[in-house]
């Protein structure tokens, strides 16, 4: 059976894999084609604990999309879900009335968008009430490079977000996130998941990682322990750059808020990273770097 | 008889009519005579839910005054209500020990402030607990115009603040204040009103909307949904221009911070805003912009 | 008998002396020597309140280090509690798994760090749960100075924190922590001790404000009531200098984030500080400046 608390004693089952959270590429071409396939499975998000999430494409967070400034996306959406699902990508600009309309069971749309402004841009299911939506796994990120970002040797993507538990096998709790008592809060769907099995990187070789808070509700104060943020992009803007005299230790992200940050970590060992919101990083938002 | 909780089926009283978001333009003169007089007066702040609010000329938020560096205002504050109240305007450097403090029924006081800086500023009732004061309706807007702040076709202020309802009819709860349960979020002081009747705007021409989040005790992330900020200001610097490559998907305000976001709606239609700690976007914080 | 919650209408005992906020000038030399003994002490944290609180060298925070870029700093760990404890430094950048690692009662380790970077960065314990750590007492303020940072008259530091009481000279309860219910929220260890002992300032002289919001849990909106930051610097950067046109009345730090934020007081008055969520200044986090 399965239990519906996290155990923080608990280690995942015998073959658990981490969701790989390396940024894709930019792909080539100008246009992108994506089919986001809406699909209603049972998932473990943390030891021992199985929740009937909402996804795009069978995981949450859905896929992590990628292009350019100028690149457009033709997104098909298929509901092959039981209830109603919608979804909107802050990624472009257009008005919400028909391509973020909620589709029945068994429809599909297509959603156009170009992308004129880089960031890491969240997507999400548009159905009400969105807090449900989002809070029981409907988002990603869509990152649209900045014109001359520098190539680095190690590019990862992390996605906040918060679990608000359900019943065994069930969906998330809607009254648990409207009294905002979220049960985890995790890196890419899955409580602690990097400290089971770590990102990788390599002394002296720079690390980018992208973070998108999904929220639904809560803030997220990323900080890497043991590293400093040299380099800090949030919210379509550089913040920090290596050449300057100053470095963060903390990336602040509002719900619905991105960015990267960069560092070099000076030698091996292994590096935590969490918020520094402790009582979430109790929760399920931490995670290991393992520096070779 | 009224609700003491927000019933998010409701529809407003016929005859309701939305406060007026746009933004009043800078007066004439560089000094600025305005009378603030304390009302404690009973609203509506959500369909079918009274409360008595405590109010600067009646209305929660007061009135937002506008101006530009170096004017100067002199605030004359009358205390109509039946316990003390005060004021303190961010937007002016002074001791506060005469200007703020709180002054009996039925006397009033004179409060002279020169405006030497830019950004919108929070002004709200001094007396303690201002918990109370503030969450029970005492809060406003200053806006100071940055130099060379261009004109654009749509300008709108909008004010998060939280409600915490009491009885019908009766103040704001302040047990509930001080355990941080709201009862709703709104913007401009009644819970969704423009989802009732939308702001509006015109497809290719640029939108401003000033922001000031009066708490008391919660955060905002603004969003436009559909949209794109180009442009954000916030907390006396500009931190996006239109020429740069990124651009923000939300705008993060503590309480008591202020800003203004801009953005060009691409074609007609709807474009729902929120603040995207879904949770408050649910308890009312949300509102449209109609493009024509 | 000494009280378990805070009781906002009491005064301290007499005797009793405020932390002294002054920053610490930057020492000479490059190589900085520090001992850190873990006490476990009773302290009171407000009138009549005491706790069992886990410290650095006895006080919680525990001492503010300061430096240069460049700077070498050789801190000597020794743990006289009863538990183990270690210590995490944000300040430099190195792996975590020695110098981080918990020790044992009676054991003592020696961390070394070189700043290579600017800002006020976070000291803490760092054994787990380090909620209850760092919520017990644990943290503290290492500021390396900007390069070309002015001199100013007055130049403080402020941490921020919360308080989880437990039973009379107990330590934190970490349920609390856990469940967010903070019965207080201070500044420099002490419920609202510079109301009671006011930091002092002079009108027409600057004043330099370092903040550092240690959590474990909530953010900080850092305001001062009359002034108007015309320097803000966080996270290692400039947002704000006096030449520009634009101020700002927050300063918003998610937990271990920080800065500093300058004034000059017009007239001599006593200016509040709060942090502007208005329940946490309630529950202690304010104080005030008086100018002279
Ligand atoms: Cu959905
Ligand atoms: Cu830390
Ligand atoms: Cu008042
Ligand atoms: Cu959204
Ligand atoms: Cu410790
Ligand atoms: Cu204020
Ligand atoms: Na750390
Ligand atoms: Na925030
Ligand atoms: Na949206
Ligand atoms: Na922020
Ligand atoms: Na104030
Ligand atoms: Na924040
Ligand atoms: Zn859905
Ligand atoms: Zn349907
Ligand atoms: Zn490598
Ligand atoms: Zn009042
Ligand atoms: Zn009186
Ligand atoms: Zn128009
Ligand atoms: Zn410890
Ligand atoms: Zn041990
Ligand atoms: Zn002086």
């Amino acid at each position: 059976s399965s239990a519906t608390s996290i155990d923080a004693m608990a280690e995942p089952s015998t073959g658990f894999t981490a969701r790989d959270a390396t940024a894709p590429p930019v792909p080539n071409g100008r246009l992108h084609r994506i089919e986001l396939r809406v699909r209603e499975v049972v998932r473990e998000v943390a030891p021992g604990v199985r929740q009937r999430l909402w996804t795009f494409n069978g995981t949450s967070p859905g896929p992590v999309l990628r292009g350019r400034i100028g690149d457009a996306f033709e997104v098909t959406l298929i509901n092959d879900g039981t209830i109603d699902h919608g979804i909107d990508f802050h990624a472009g600009a257009l008005a919400p009335d028909r391509p973020m309309r909620p589709i029945d069971p068994g429809q599909r749309l297509t959603y156009r968008f170009t992308a004129t402004k880089a960031g890491i841009w969240m997507y999400h299911c548009s159905t009400m009430p969105m807090l449900h939506h989002i809070g029981n796994g409907m988002y990603g990120a869509v990152i649209i490079d900045p014109p001359d970002l520098p190539a680095v040797e190690h590019e990862y993507v992390l996605v906040q977000s918060e679990l608000y538990l359900g019943p065994d096998s069930q969906p998330g709790d809607l009254a648990k996130m409207q009294a905002e008592r979220p049960d985890a809060v995790v890196f890419n769907g899955y409580a602690s998941q990097y400290a089971y099995q770590p990102l990788t990187a390599d002394a002296g070789e720079r690390v980018r990682i992208w973070l998108l808070n999904a929220g639904p509700n809560r803030s997220s104060a990323f900080h890497v322990v043991g590293a400093q943020f040299d380099t800090v992009y949030a919210e379509g803007r550089w913040q920090l750059r290596p050449d300057e005299p100053g470095a963060a230790q903390v990336l602040d992200l509002a719900p619905a808020a991105g960015g990267f940050v960069e560092t070099v970590p000076p030698e091996p060992g292994n590096y935590p990273f969490v918020t520094h919101a402790m009582v979430d990083a109790e929760r399920g938002a931490r995670g290991m770097i393992q520096v070779r």
